[in-house]
C-alpha cells in the first residue's frame, strides 16, 4: 500500500529521534524542551518516560500522539527497551527534564547504553555527580548538551563573538544579575509544583536560588567572556520565613584574567520577571544585554555614540547569524534561543554520525561541572561570612 | 514487527497533516509557516509542492525529510493525488505560502476538494479573487485561516479583550503604523527574491507597501478595536526611482463608530525594522503596543499611573493567557504569535472533525476580503489626490 | 556708603533687564519664562504687568521681590513708564506670556517703543495680527524671539545640524506628532485656568489643539528639516462634547522638496503627557526624537547599527554643544531648552547693542507667521473635508 | 532719583544673598551651583572668591556681573569682609564648590562667622574633618546643606515617601549602582582639570571613584530607604595603569534592618554616562529609578501590572509634588533636582530668619559624616580583602 512508508531510514533521510525523561502533566520545562526540539524540523519525539507515575506517563504520551508501546513507566525501561530497537526506529538521544535530583541516573544510564544526552540545568544534585558524569561522557564519547538556554540567544552569540574578536579589549568588569520575583512569598506552601521542588533540599541540592538561576548567570558570564571565575565572596539570604534554601544571593567575583565582577541572583525581587542581564566592560568598549528584550545588544564606546545591535542585522557576526531564523524586526524569543541548542545538538549528532568533525557551540557537561563548582563555592563562601573561596 | 507502527489513526490519535504550496529554497515565509505549524506538536508536514520548479520542490522535500512520493511538481497534482489517499494518511489541510498571485488557484482547488486552508496574506491578487474565495469558503464550509500573524501575539489578544470589555471606553482615535526600511533602495534590481515579487505588479497586485504591510496595519486596527474603517483618504508615494509600486503611504481613517485614525506604512523608513505599532485612545483609557517589544502592552489611564502589562502576567485576560505558552519573563516572539494561529486552526479542525462547535479566533477569509477592499480604497483615494473613499 | 552700588552700568557690565507682560498668580508659562530667563545669569526681571487685575499684579511683583514702583497695572503703563527711565535702569526687553489674544497689542507697543520682544507661541490670535507684527518687526528692526521652546533642546539642534550637513540625504518622509491627554474630559468646565482660555475661541483663536500644540509640531518639523510645508489635508475633531474648539487633528503633509509627511496632534490622547515626537527619513538615514526622553536622538542607518546620540556627547555638532550646559549623563530638560532661547536672545541683544553681527538661532516672528498660516490652512482644509490646502 | 532703589531690605522683601567659594574658570560644578541657585528666583549671587588665583577670581566675577569690590582674592577675605557689611547687603550664606580638600576650612570659617553653608559633596577630605564640621554646625546652629543632588529629583522624593508610607513593605534588598565611563583611560595625564583633582589623593582624599560617586550611591540608598548601612565588604580596583586612586568598586551591604544590598560604582564603565540607578525590593513591592531617565519611577507589584510613575503625575505624594515645577510631560533634569536643594535651603533660611520651625528636607552635615564613614569603611574593607567592616 502506497501509504505504508518504509520505517527505517538513515539519519540523513530522517529526523533525529528523541526520548524524554520527565515532562509529564504540570511540568513547565518539559514542554519547553519539546517545543524547542520540534521547532526546526530536525528532531521528533518518539518515546518517553514522562513521570514517575506510570499512569501520568501514559496520559502524557497520549497527548503527545505517541505510540502506546513507546511510553514507558520509568527511564530505566525506556533506555533498555529502546536500545533493543533497530537504529532508525529507536530513539537517538535522551532528553532529561526532571528536577535536579533525577538528572544523574538517567544521564548515566543513557550514556552508558550508547545514547547522546540533552539535560536540563543545573547538571546534577551535587558536584560529585557532576564530576562522575563528566567522566562518563569522556569515557563513552557521547555528545552531551546542557541547556543553559540563554546562551542560545543570537545577541548572546554576538556578544561572545565580539569579545573573542577583541571588540571591547581586555575585560575589566562584569556585572551579571538574575532577579526574579515569583518566590517573594512562601509559594511552595501552596502546592505549586515548580516552587515545590526548587525549594526542597532533597530535590534541588544544597542551593535554591543560586543553583536554579545563579548558575545561569555564572554560565552566561563565562560563556560570553571566555573567562573563568577564579574566586568569589558570597552573601546568601533566605528572606521568606519557612523557606529551606536561599532565595537571594550577592556575590563578588574575581576572574582569571584579573577582571572583577558582581553576580546577583534573587527570587524575592518583587515585580521582576526573568530579568537576567549582563554588562561587560573592557578597556575599549562595553556590552549590555537584557533577556526580557533579547533582540537588542547595546554596544558601548568610549568616544562615539553607543550602538544598538539587533537580531537579524546585517552587521552581525556569523555566530549570531547562525543562531537566527528570521530577518530583523521579527522578534525571536526564549523558545528560539532554546531551540538553537537543540538545533546545534542535532547538527553535531548528524556530523558525528557521518564521521565528520563537529563543534560543540552549546554548553556541555563541562559547563555543568563549572556550575556545580560555582554552587559549592558560593555556599561555602556564604557559610564563611563571604570569605573568598576558589571556584 | 514492533517498529512498523500502524499508519492510520483517527485525528484524535495523531497530529493534523499539512500539505504546503510554496516555501521552496530561498523562501522566507514558507519556513516561518513550517516552524509555526511544528511548534506545538499538533501538526505535521506530510507533503508539498514547494516550487514551480519540480527539481527545487524535490530538493525542498528532501531537506524536510518527506517521502519522495509526497513531494509534488505542482499544487494541482498535490491536491488531486492526496485526495485519493485514505483519511489519516492524506494531508488534512493545505498551507499556501506563495506570492499573492498564486493564492487564489490553490486555495480554490483545495477548498473545492475538501481541504481546509491556511493562507498567507494579503488574501489574493485582487478584490475579485478575494470575494470569490469568500464565496467558496461559504459554500464548501471549510475552515480558512489567513495568517495576519500579528493578531497572534498575546498582548494583541489582551488589547482586543480589554477593548471588548470596555476598559478604555468608546474609542476615539487609532494611530497604527508599520514603518520598515528594507526597501529604501532599489533592492529589487539586485535579484533579491523577497523584494522582487513584492514590487512586481504582476505578482503583488495593484499595491506594494500598502498591500504587503499596510494590510497588516489595517487588520490589526480592526482586529483589536472591533471597528471597521468606513472611509479613508490616502496619499501613496513611490520614493525609490524605478520602482513600480508604492513604497510609502499615509492614510487618514474614519471608523464606523465615529472614531478617527491615522495609518502609516512605509518601506523607505531607513533603519526601522518591522516597527508595527498601534495606539488606541478611548474615552477613559488608552493602549499602546509595539511589535518589536511584543510582550509589553502599555495601558494608559487619565488619572493614575500608566501600567505595563506583560505576557504571562497573572492579571491578563483568558484570551491572552490562551495565546501564551510560557510564564512571564520568557519572551515570546514572532514565531510563537504565528504558531498561535496554527494552533487555533488545528483546534478548530479537531473540534469540527468531532462535530463540536468551534471558534475562529484567528483571521479568516472575511478579514482577507476587508484587506483587499482596503487596498482598493487606498489606491483609488490616492489616485484621486486623497479623496475620501469608502472601504 | 560702600554698599550703595552704582545703579547704571553698560550692558556689558550687567544683566539684561526684562519686563514681563502676564504670568501672574495661577499662570503656568509665566513662571517657566522667568525660570528660563534666570537660569544662565544673563537676564534679570526688573518690572512687570503680571495681570489684568492690578492687585494680582502687585501680589506677583511682591513674590518676585520687585520694587513696588516697577510693578504696573497694565502693559501700556509699563512700556510707556519704563521708556522714560534711563538706559541701564529701564527694562531692555519685554517678555509676553499672556494668552494668544493678548500677544499682539503689547508686542506692537513694545516694538514701536524701542523694546525687543520675547513672545510665547502661537504668535497671535489671527494671521492678520501675525503679518502685521512681522511688518512692525521689519520696520523697527527689533529682535523678536518666539518661544517655540522645543527647538531649544540640544538634540533638536543636533538633528537640524545633521540634516543640514546631509547626514541622512534628501528627506522623504516626516512623521511628527504631539499627543496629550489632559483635555480628554471637559476640564474647562471645572474652572481650570489653562484649559479655560485654550478652549475659548475668543482667547485662543480659530483653533484649539492644532493652534496650541499642532503649531509646535509644525514648527519642529520645519525647524529641523529646513523644509516648508507646501500643502496639507487635515481632519480636525472635537471629541469632548461641549468643547468649542478642536481637540484632535490628523494632517497629511506635502513639503516643498517633494517629501511627504504626517502631523498628528491631540489633547484627548488619554495617558499621554507631552509626547511630541518627530521621525525623519531621508534617502540615506533617519532621525528620531521624543521630547519625554529629550537627551536621546536615535540616528538610523540602512546598513549598520542604529546609534544613540546623547546630549553632552563628544561626537555632537557645535550647534548641539552650544545648547548644552552639562556633561553627558546630567539630564537637561524642558527648562534648559527653554532657557536656550533666552540665552541666545540675550546674546543677540548684546551683540546688536555692541553693533556686532548676530545670528537668530531661535524662532522669530517669521516662524510665528508660518504657524498662523498653518493654523489657517488646517482649519480651512478640515472645513473642506480634508481638501488639499496651501500653507 | 527714582531708579536708585533702596538697597537694604528685609529677607522677606529680597532674594537671599549668596557668596561662592570656588567655581572659577574651567570649573564644572561651580556653574551648576550658580544655575541651581538662580533658577527659582530666591537667591542671588552677590560675591565670591572663585579661584585661588586672584586674577582668575576677578575674571569670573566680571563674567558674573558682580561688583568688583565683592570679588575676593580668597575665601578668608570674603568671609571676614562680608561679615562687616550690613545685613541685607552682605551675603547670607556661603556656597562651597571647591575640590574636597578645600571644603573644611571655608565651611568652618563661614559657620563660625555666622553664615549658613551649602557645600558640595563629599563633605570633606577626611572623616576627622567631617566630624569636626558636624560639631561646629551643632555648636553654631547654622543651616548646612550638602549637595547630594540626586536626592532632589521628584521621583527620588516619591520613592522615599512611598517607602516611608509602607508601600513596598519591609525592605529586603537594595541594589544601587553608579557606573561612569569617563575615566576608562588615564585622562588625568592630559591635564583635564576635573579628572586631575579627583584622582589626586592630596585633593580627593583616600578614595577616588568610591568617594566621588560611591558616596552618591550610598547616600541615595540611605536617603530613600531611611535605613543605615551597618556593615559592608568591599573590593576596590584601580584598572587604569598609573592611576593613584580606585576607579572601580563593588560592595556587599548589610543594612540595620536586616536587608542586604549591593553597591557598585565605577569610572571605567566604558560608554556609561552617569547611570546612577537604584532598585529596592520590599516584602510587598519594589521600586526602580535611573538617573538618566529621571522622571520615571517604576513601581513593582507582586500580583498586578508594574506601574510607571512620572514626575508631575497627579497620583504623586506631596513630597514629590513639592519638588516639581512643571506639569507632567515637561522633563525636569539634573539642574532642577539640584535647584530643589537650594530652594529648600532658601526656604529653611527664610523660616529660621523669621523664627519659625523648618524642615531639613535636604542632605545635611550628618549625611556628610555618613558618607565619610562609608569611604573609610570601604577602604578599610578592601584593604582587608573585602572583610566585613562596620560603617
Amino acid at each position: 500500500m502506497l501509504y505504508l512508508r518504509p520505517e527505517i531510514k538513515t539519519m540523513k533521510q530522517r529526523k533525529i529521534r528523541m526520548g524524554m525523561v520527565g515532562g509529564g502533566p504540570g511540568a513547565f520545562i518539559g514542554n519547553v524542551h519539546r517545543m524547542a526540539a520540534a521547532l526546526d524540523g530536525q528532531i521528533e519525539l518518539v518515546c518517553g518516560a514522562f513521570s514517575s507515575d506510570p499512569s501520568k506517563s501514559k496520559e502524557a504520551g497520549k497527548d503527545l500522539f505517541l505510540d502506546e508501546d513507546r511510553v514507558y513507566a520509568n527511564f530505566e525501561l525506556m533506555i533498555l527497551k529502546e536500545k533493543e530497537l533497530p537504529l532508525g526506529v529507536r530513539m537517538d538521544f535522551v532528553s532529561i527534564v526532571t528536577p535536579n535530583h533525577v538528572h544523574y541516573s538517567p544521564a548515566k544510564l543513557a550514556l552508558e547504553n550508547g545514547f547522546d544526552v540533552v539535560c536540563d540545568k543545573p547538571l546534577s544534585f551535587s558536584l560529585e555527580e557532576a564530576e562522575s558524569l563528566a567522566e562518563i561522557v569522556e569515557k563513552t564519547g557521547r555528545i552531551f548538551c546542557l541547556t543553559h538556554n540563554y546562551t542560545g540567544y543570537p545577541m548572546v552569540r554576538q556578544a561572545k563573538a565580539m569579545v573573542a574578536a577583541g571588540a571591547i579589549g581586555k575585560i575589566r568588569k562584569v556585572v551579571v544579575e538574575y532577579p526574579q520575583g515569583w518566590l517573594s512569598t512562601l509559594l511552595e506552601s501552596s502546592g505549586q509544583k515548580q516552587a515545590g521542588w526548587r525549594t526542597d533540599p532533597s530535590k534541588s541540592g544544597k542551593a535554591g536560588c543560586i543553583g536554579d538561576i545563579g548558575t545561569h548567570a555564572e554560565n552566561l558570564a563565562e560563556f560570553i567572556t571566555g573567562l573563568e571565575i577564579k574566586e568569589l565572596a558570597a552573601d546568601l539570604s533566605t528572606f521568606v520565613a519557612g523557606r529551606l534554601l536561599d532565595d537571594d544571593g550577592s556575590v563578588l567575583l574575581r576572574f582569571n584574567n584579573g577582571a572583577k565582577g558582581i553576580l546577583f541572583a534573587s527570587q524575592i525581587a518583587v515585580g521582576d520577571e526573568n530579568n537576567i542581564r549582563i554588562r561587560i566592560y573592557g578597556e575599549t568598549g562595553g556590552l549590555e544585554w537584557l533577556q526580557t528584550e533579547p533582540n537588542t545588544l547595546l554596544v558601548k564606546h568610549p568616544d562615539k555614540a553607543n550602538e544598538i545591535y539587533r537580531t537579524g542585522g546585517g552587521n552581525l557576526s556569523k555566530e549570531a547569524q547562525n543562531a537566527t531564523r528570521l530577518p530583523a524586526g521579527h522578534p525571536e524569543g526564549y523558545l528560539e534561543a532554546f531551540a538553537n541548542l537543540y538545533k546545534e545538538f542535532a547538527l553535531a549528532s548528524r556530523l558525528r554520525n557521518e564521521g565528520k568533525p563537529f563543534e560543540t557551540t552549546f554548553p556541555t557537561v563541562k559547563d555543568g561541572v563549572r556550575g556545580m563548582k560555582f554552587i559549592d563555592a558560593v555556599v561555602e563562601s556564604s557559610s564563611g561570612n563571604a570569605k573568598w573561596t576558589s571556584v
